[in-house]
């Protein structure tokens, strides 16, 4: 059991911590942050923590930095609520470009609070997550430290996110291309995290590799899988409105398959298509199953990625665990929010 | 004279650089991280590149960072080329929350990119900023390092910027306020750069107050400047719209203590005044001539940090006439362009 009142800040570097409470401590560390922001932000800051989101990657984090002990650190927890505080801000300006009105089931900032203070508060949130990783001391002489390789990873996502509105609307856009844009998009945040969380493990050089593939394939599964909940989903699991990636324009896998293999779709959807009519004609046509498939492909290589660790068995399946999480498998059918 | 051809990567850590060359590699750092960008970027990051600053924020911090040998080196170009993208990527965020249309000169970039493109953009120059540093390799147990420092003074600008957006069109804005405001917006990143700057110099201890002092004193200067030459330039002399605070609603110190001693001037204002006639309304009620007395203010207390540091004279006289230049007396009277 977990005392709530356990404070992030009564940890010391030294400690070991069992993952169950490494994420508490990062669950408060962020809470933390946007519920004691600075006053001028504030408000936004706690409309933001009222929402909360599974924290796929904060868990991806302190699983991959367990020790041979199966426990993590301080600098862990750090580290995965930074992560958190990135993503959150990619959210609030994706926001913004999306022109999106809800996210994980509550009003989105720029539409509660206008643009203006939407864009600042993404960049205060960016600015505080890198706070956050200076505050780690380096153990060792390992090198990248998280703080060094994060910026870089986090630039991939930038770009991502704009090859993605470049080619918004584009009903022609190339199963390649669409690859190209969620490796920015998704994994190469997954892949930043796996990859950190290996730089905190203390593991041996051997594993790095594994551990960035198993970050990608990771952030393709979720990826994939968000693509699809996307056209299956009905309001009622889903926190943010059904089929948002279609009517903002985002064309993604199913669909893009689906138009392969039924040209007529496209004229269908100039003229404007019915949601009901569309989810019917992707599913017709084979996008979701062809999606499915394609997830299964890179759950397998995940899977066979773990199996090649030198870690203990315990911490594989905690990775397998995390990985069944980013194909919906887990939380999901609880009706638990996407992010 | 300065090779033009000799490029960055070509000097290592330990190379001392004299102050020209460091500011002319620091100019090549920056154009080559804009023009190079990746290619879904680059048309955005090349128009940037059109449009020179003056670099003043670059010029501190390799003045400061200077040794005793009146030299530096390549982590103080890094940290120079990193605090210039830095106060770039705001610059884009700034204009859009703004809606400025022209800036160094040019068309601002979500004018001619559109406003998703522009966010994103913002995004990444952060990022990059936040990468550049990271390949700073720390030579000593000093701490905290450059990197560590940078995102904490970034969170203090998003803050000052979001208070400015609050007080938009507040014409009862005091000056206490006002003050508030520009320290974060204008002065935390000067008190940054001085900073970092002090950290790879090498000197004792005893200066730092001094130069982070200093910093804040110049920042404000600079800041006062540019309030004042919204009221004072022409369109000849500015390479962005003369009058641009005033018809943002961007309320500033000559404005706060015209309506302070005129109080009509609030509703003259409300009614819709002319440019030409609040310029002269603000310059009648002394606002002017208060804001240069306070511009006066902190440049007195500059110089009498300046003096107070340990440092050779040479290095003294270098940081004075950067204070020149914040105060607008060198590049302003030439029509650089304001930044």
């Amino acid at each position: 059991m977990i005392d709530p009142n356990l404070h992030f800040d009564s940890v010391t570097d030294t400690d070991r911590l069992d993952l169950d409470m490494a994420l508490h401590l990062t669950s408060e560390e962020i809470r933390r942050n946007l519920t004691g922001a600075p006053y001028v932000i504030r408000n936004l800051t706690r409309h933001l923590a009222k929402a909360g989101g599974k924290n796929i990657r904060a868990r991806a984090l302190l699983a991959c930095s367990a020790g041979s002990d199966g426990k993590t650190d301080r600098r862990a927890v750090l580290t995965a609520s930074a992560i958190e505080l990135l993503h959150l801000a990619t959210l609030v300006h994706d926001d913004i470009i999306d022109n999106a009105v809800l996210r994980r089931g509550i009003d989105t900032l720029h539409k509660k609070f206008g643009e203006k203070n939407a864009v600042l508060c993404g960049d205060f949130l960016f600015c505080l997550a890198f706070q956050l990783v200076g505050r780690i001391k380096p153990p060792e002489e390992r090198n990248p430290l998280p703080e060094n390789l994060l910026p870089a990873y986090m630039t991939e996502i930038c770009l991502g996110a704009l090859r993605e509105i470049r080619n918004n609307h584009n009903y022609k856009l190339s199963e390649r291309a669409y690859f190209g844009i969620i490796s920015g998009k998704t994994a190469a945040l997954f892949e930043a995290t796996f990859y950190a969380g290996f730089l905190l493990s203390g593991e041996p050089e051997d594993n790095k590799g594994g551990y960035i593939d198993l970050g990608k394939c990771m952030g393709i599964v979720f990826q994939l899988s968000d693509d699809c909940f996307d056209y299956e989903a009905t309001k009622k699991t889903m926190k943010k409105p059904v089929l948002s990636d279609f009517s903002q324009g985002v064309v993604t896998l199913p669909l893009i398959y689906a138009i392969k293999k039924d040209p007529s779709l496209l004229e269908r959807i100039e003229s404007g298509i019915s949601p009901q009519d569309i989810k019917q004609a992707v599913r017709a046509a084979g996008g979701l199953a062809y999606t499915h498939l394609k997830i299964d492909r890179y759950h397998k290589k995940a899977l066979k990625i773990i199996h090649s660790l030198t870690v203990p068995e315990e911490k594989k399946v905690r990775l397998i665990n995390l990985l069944d999480m980013a194909a919906g498998n887990m939380l999901r059918t609880s009706g638990s929010a996407l992010s």
